[in-house]
């Protein structure tokens, strides 16, 4: 393998990860965060600084849209510094018609856009053992392929043009935001008629009611243990994007709806940096119950 | 094994295939249903006239409370011509207290009674493989023993009393339903986005999005195949049963009533002998998408 010129630009959580995977691959990686105390900490790491220098490939890991454009095209945005042919892997959750209007503004300064939303965690993240739900050009593959296969363990391979990649994002948002609040719902309706959280889930997860996410975020209640490895805030996010793009196509969404509602009474009541199996609290409030860890 | 005399009331598509695994583990087995063709069919298969003999074991398989009551205490109920010392089994998915009244009146005259909620389907019901919520007395268990190990794959003991399997089963019930009305909601989504539905599950089954109850009936709907393994109708029942004890728990379940509200529309426009994959219609028929099989 050749090692490649790659930039990152947003080394949070999950950017910091791959970062990392990318280093551990052999490439040269540029990285830069709004904090200048964590771009800071990557290059004692290994990291190059990142100046807008040409690269190979340009992964933007912001939290949303608007910071996704704002680093292509905004003041001192990096589509005019990039090598003609060079890759733009783009994995903020955003909206289908966003990734198309990226692509097509990048294919118009000869840049290739993969529209790659991710998803795993930031555990994963730094095991290069990421998922990715990508759509984009043959080339655009091809210009991420040596960051992708530093990064992630699967691939999902959704079309040749972006946009596919956001839509299957979408779609898995909302089921993991409407189950892990659903796990919350259940887990303290339990408690209501005599079932322990810890009882809950070594049942529930054996029987038809399970799901991925109750079997990840119902050990966080029983342990009582709400240190963020994914954050409350995250769901009034993209539960909103997906709502925003349900409401774009006429789509009622009634369950992903009062989902977000759980999200937001969880954030508005100072819960939001905590680990999202935290929108457990507003369920336990509500209803008098005491969970594990409660003073 | 000594082979126990047991009775079975209520051949449904559950109690069928329960009194099979009866007769196959070798018991003789006194079956009967509402439906006279049901009972006659069941005889012509090795079971016996249920005419209210004396067995060592009552096993009631029917709709709901008033149902289980009636089988038990009605006119010319069973308890009343039970042995003393024989146990009742029973799997209706009921309140925790009113399994906990039923228990105590069977008390009172001599009688065994576990909770014993059931879960699995038709087909592990005929397999012999149920999944059970049981709790009850050590007597109880131990009177209900021989027709458990004929009938479940994984008995779940939760306690010494009766109200403990009911509990734990309306939890279920809640995470159950809402995660097939959740799979509706995002597959359909998903199809305004320009994700198919065999693309959807294919994809989300493998990522964080995913359910036990995805992975079982979003392959109905890419089939177009509703031939009801589980019907629509099942879950207006019982999640009704579900907000009512969270109701008189004063416990609000914003997920778990909108969920409601989905097998509801389902069930007022014609759906409710469907699969309950068929919720996914109403979703559909709203947003103006064809589902595989539409003609």
């Amino acid at each position: 393998m050749t090692a490649s010129d790659i930039s990152i630009v947003g080394l949070g959580s999950m950017g910091y990860g791959m970062a990392q995977s990318l280093l551990r691959a052999g490439h040269r990686v540029y990285g830069s965060d709004i904090n200048p105390v964590t771009t800071t900490k990557f290059q004692t790491e290994g990291g190059q600084p990142n100046g807008g220098e040409p690269c190979d490939c340009l992964i933007i890991v912001v939290l949303n849209a608007a910071q996704t454009e704002g680093v292509l095209f905004g003041d001192n945005g990096w589509a005019d510094k990039m090598r003609k042919g060079a890759t733009v892997i783009a994995c903020a959750t955003v909206a289908p018609e966003f990734a198309k209007d990226m692509a097509r503004r990048c294919a118009a300064l000869g840049l290739h856009y993969l529209d790659a939303p991710i998803s795993g965690g930031a555990a994963k993240a730094a095991q290069g053992k990421l998922s990715i739900m990508a759509s984009g050009t043959q080339a655009a593959f091809d210009g991420a392929a040596p960051a992708l296969d530093a990064m992630a363990e699967k691939v999902f391979r959704l079309g040749d043009a972006a946009g596919a990649g956001s839509a299957m994002k979408a779609v898995n948002q909302m089921l993991a935001g409407v189950h892990i609040a659903a796990m919350a719902e259940a887990l303290t309706f339990g408690m209501t008629q005599g079932v322990t959280p810890d009882t809950f889930l070594e049942v529930i997860s054996q029987c038809a009611g399970t799901s991925w996410m109750l079997e990840n975020r119902a050990p966080h209640i029983v342990a009582g243990d709400y240190s963020p490895r994914s954050s409350v805030d995250i769901w009034p996010k993209d539960l909103g994007i997906v709502l925003d793009i349900a409401k774009s196509a006429k789509f009622g969404a009634p369950l992903t709806a009062a989902a977000l509602q759980q999200f937001l009474a969880a954030s508005g009541s100072g819960l939001g940096a905590q680990d999202d199996a935290a929108v457990a609290k507003v369920y336990a409030r509500n209803a008098g119950l005491s969970l594990p860890g409660d003073a």
